[in-house]
């Protein structure tokens, strides 16, 4: 620092203005700065200053109701967390070998993986733009390490093209770009688009999509060691006397690689909440829960399944059954945070207003499924030089996705052998644990002919709209509803406010969770100042 | 197993029918199971019954040379390597604080890396494709963690297009997507194409436009919420009150988004060495030459510099100087296998024939240079949410990589912060190594203006044309010379024959001096038991 002065950094600048002119002023400061906004994120919440004596009760152990403790016990509340289950995390969750499951209806699975396998049965992977999740994850020593989530290798599979059989993400893409640079240098050179680009610009056009779609000098996307070099060779290059690359010699027709699978595919990764880098926690996504429940264990009651949740001018009190002994007891607090998912909290007794009710009973859950398989080895990274990232199928299953920890190791390993959503999803949940195993083999098979149930050892699926705690996997607002009832949900109800996923325009992500969390203890608190 | 008996795996059973029908009934089989071939490898050399006594001389000590000793030394051969530095690995190097290198010219660097932090000059990245690495990884025990080739935040800079600001990868490449998109839909609903593709396919192509480009109903590439999603927000969706997004305002000029640095790097993903998963070794790159080099270390001599290699029917003599002090000595064997880089090994005594030795100077090497900047802090990872992946620019440096390893970390990190080629190189390897990092802290400082020079510490570079020990990064061939060069390169010449990354077509990569190597010792084995 020549100056010897620490000139403040970006990070440091930033929060500066948002301490000082909110957030409107934070967003002018990153734009003048030339970034956009990558987040809402920016830094924890700083409160200060609870009233002496003041009481939080907080409906559920969830990442949303973790923080929320966490956050308000620091601020001077005095905080007390009720959790339906034994354990803490909610749907930050990884299933082991030896845990067992019972879901609704009542089938009951043991888990048989290997040591130090797991299936993360609700969320697997984290953006790097999940700027609070990877925020109190640094903070509570919660190792990470990748998530490939794109990979070229993988399959893409349609039923509908390709004859039915599997084409690899790179060959079937590859084939898409160079068929859309033929078709688009095609209607350039006919001029088709001589009003609508300047010629200057069509010449930069037909010169990128010679160079991007991998065009010859006639601009046509032809067989050859050009082709090949994106899509894949019959013979790759090698060394010595027969070093020579031999170029695939077909591509796809241009009737299969227009089938929605490889668009689709294809434009998956590049998805605001799919885009690369990913990560996922060193040993389990329940690393995440885990750790967000060491720094409020002591505020957490297990086995409290709510009933009951009223509130008057004085504070809210919490009807709640042990569910070991079935003993009733009320839980008093100035306010409330209830993070319970709104299929559950529908169906208590809630006293809050009737636009809040109707708001809650409102919004609809997804049901997806998520089958974890293990395998007795790798045969996708040893047969196929799969390493992590996804298969697509138009089946049932959705996708298959590899591990992305201990590459290359031998001994067996728990692949994601679906992760249905919709329909598919629907399906699923409709068989028995053990049709859901068979479902996913025969499907999954469509993809790894000659491995997948040679390899297979044992399996263990989770469909959410049978988990008895949450009645489905996340809220899955159109925008009809978010219109009607999105801000009725987040607004505080008198002394309670909700707090979730479910809460916010990142559903189905901890992230959202964490976000609304934070939103809602920060005006949680300044409505308790007022009070 | 249904049967009690086991099936071959799918590897097993290429691996009998290579062994049965050779090489083409291989790929016959290959092709048959449905797979395009990903590599020339398909397992180690099987090499046995080398004669009594047969005994060959390695020359050079990288991952070509030492290879060869392994396998041949495992068939049978005496076998002796010599070796230019004090260390094996050649090109497969890593440079760590404390470390000093001389380049040409007499300029030293003395590297003042943190403990932990390094530049690997030469290799560093691995294709999850490049199998014959990958099996001696794992055969000698480096452990591989994965490298973050493509990352969507990355910046890409043209000094021609954007104003000359950096523009993140993932709106560029949206926005190219969305133009492409909405200019062929156009062109298609003029009816241009209606000759060149049937009626039904148009439809799927328009769909397909639209899903993967994000045209609006009318097929538009228009700023709103769609564009964003692929592009990035102004405020990307949140939790609570203020959780919805704000679209993008704007989109980049079509001008800009034509400019070549958008398609170059949008298509340097697509390239077969480049795509998705990549891996590097834990611990720098040079863990795998000192793995190669345990296996092979009681045949090594260090500090043994060639000045001449002769040959007649009865075996090889190469004289060497020990560099230490200056004493000369012959090396005797029946058989020879130099891997000296062929801008050396042409200006030394060598009894080949002259077609040969044209073929030896016949083909130049590219000079790359790569730079290492330690910075205080990963202000990439912090302020920019860049974990691992590239940088783009058109400036000299020609990229910044971000480190793969100790994501999340504070404290110094080593940043790449130019791997150039072509003029670029040129020019920086013309600087004294002071100058070089002044110019890559220039040219970085575009990219990240806030933070580079700032959190700079120390650098060190590496300029291959001025490597004293290659005189080049790599082997440069052109159609033309590997047309008139190639086999005569890579063909016995009596009783030596030549191995390395210059005898593949995996040019400047560990994978083709392995895959060289293997064919190398295989016909010399083949021929010693013929002699």
């Amino acid at each position: 620092m020549e100056s010897g002065i620490a000139a403040p950094t970006r990070r440091q600048l930033l929060s500066a203005i948002a301490r000082v002119g909110g957030t409107a002023a934070l967003y002018g400061a990153m734009t003048s700065l030339g970034h956009a906004a990558e987040t809402q994120f920016h830094g924890p919440p700083n409160l200060q200053g609870a009233r002496p004596g003041a009481s939080v009760i907080v409906l559920g152990a969830g990442l949303a109701g973790m923080l929320a403790a966490y956050e308000l016990t620091k601020a001077g509340y005095k905080v007390r967390i009720l959790e339906f289950q034994n354990r803490a995390g909610g749907r930050n969750w990884s299933l082991r070998g030896g845990d067992t499951y019972t879901e609704l209806g009542g089938a009951t699975q043991k888990v048989g993986f290997a040591a130090g396998n797991y299936l993360n049965p609700g969320p697997w992977r984290i953006p790097h733009h999940h700027r609070t999740l990877l925020h109190y994850c640094k903070a509570f020593g919660v190792a990470l390490e990748p998530f490939i989530q794109f990979n070229h290798s993988g399959w893409v599979h349609s039923s509908e093209a390709f004859g039915g059989k599997p084409v690899r993400f790179n060959a079937a893409a590859a084939d898409f770009e160079g068929n859309i640079a033929e078709l688009l240098a095609k209607s350039i050179n006919a001029k088709a688009l001589d009003e609508a680009v300047t010629q200057e610009d069509r010449d930069k056009l037909l010169e990128a999509l010679k160079g991007w779609g991998m065009l010859d000098k006639d601009y046509k996307y032809a067989a050859g060691l050009k082709a090949s070099s994106h899509r894949g060779y019959e013979r790759p290059p090698g060394g010595g006397v027969n070093g020579a690359p031999i170029p695939s010699k077909d591509l796809y027709a241009l009737h299969d690689v227009l089938d929605p699978q490889v668009w689709t595919s294809m434009a998956f990764f590049m998805g605001h909440e799919m885009q690369t880098t990913m990560f996922q926690p060193v040993g389990g996504m329940d690393m995440i829960g885990k750790a967000f429940a060491r720094q409020v264990a002591d505020l957490i009651t297990y086995g409290a399944k709510v009933s009951k949740i009223a509130q008057d001018d004085k504070g809210v009190t919490v009807t709640y059954a042990d569910v070991a002994t079935g003993k009733v007891a009320d839980a008093k607090a100035d306010w409330c945070v209830c993070t319970i998912p709104l299929g559950i909290l529908g169906q208590l007794d809630v006293q809050v207003s009737d636009e809040m009710m109707a708001a809650i009973k409102a919004v609809p859950y997804s049901g997806q499924v998520k089958i974890g398989l293990e395998m007795k080895r790798r045969f996708w990274e040893e047969d196929d030089f799969i390493y992590g990232g996804h298969s697509f199928t138009d089946q049932e299953i959705g996708l298959i996705s590899y591990p992305n920890n201990n590459f290359f190791k031998d001994g067996p390993a728990v692949l994601l052998g679906a992760f249905a959503r919709d329909l598919g999803a629907y399906r699923l949940s409709g068989l028995t644990p053990e049709q859901r195993i068979e479902a996913a083999l025969a499907q999954g098979s469509v993809i790894h002919p000659g491995s997948y149930r040679k390899e297979f050892v044992t399996g263990a699926s989770v469909a959410w709209s049978r988990v008895p705690w949450t009645l489905g996997c996340c809220a899955r607002w159109s925008d009809e509803v978010r219109a009607q009832h999105y801000q009725t949900l987040v607004g505080m109800d008198r002394r309670i406010v909700l707090a979730g996923e479910h809460a916010s325009y990142v559903g189905c992500w901890m992230e959202g969770a964490l976000l609304s969390s934070i939103d809602a203890i920060t005006r949680l608190h300044k409505r308790a100042l007022e009070a």
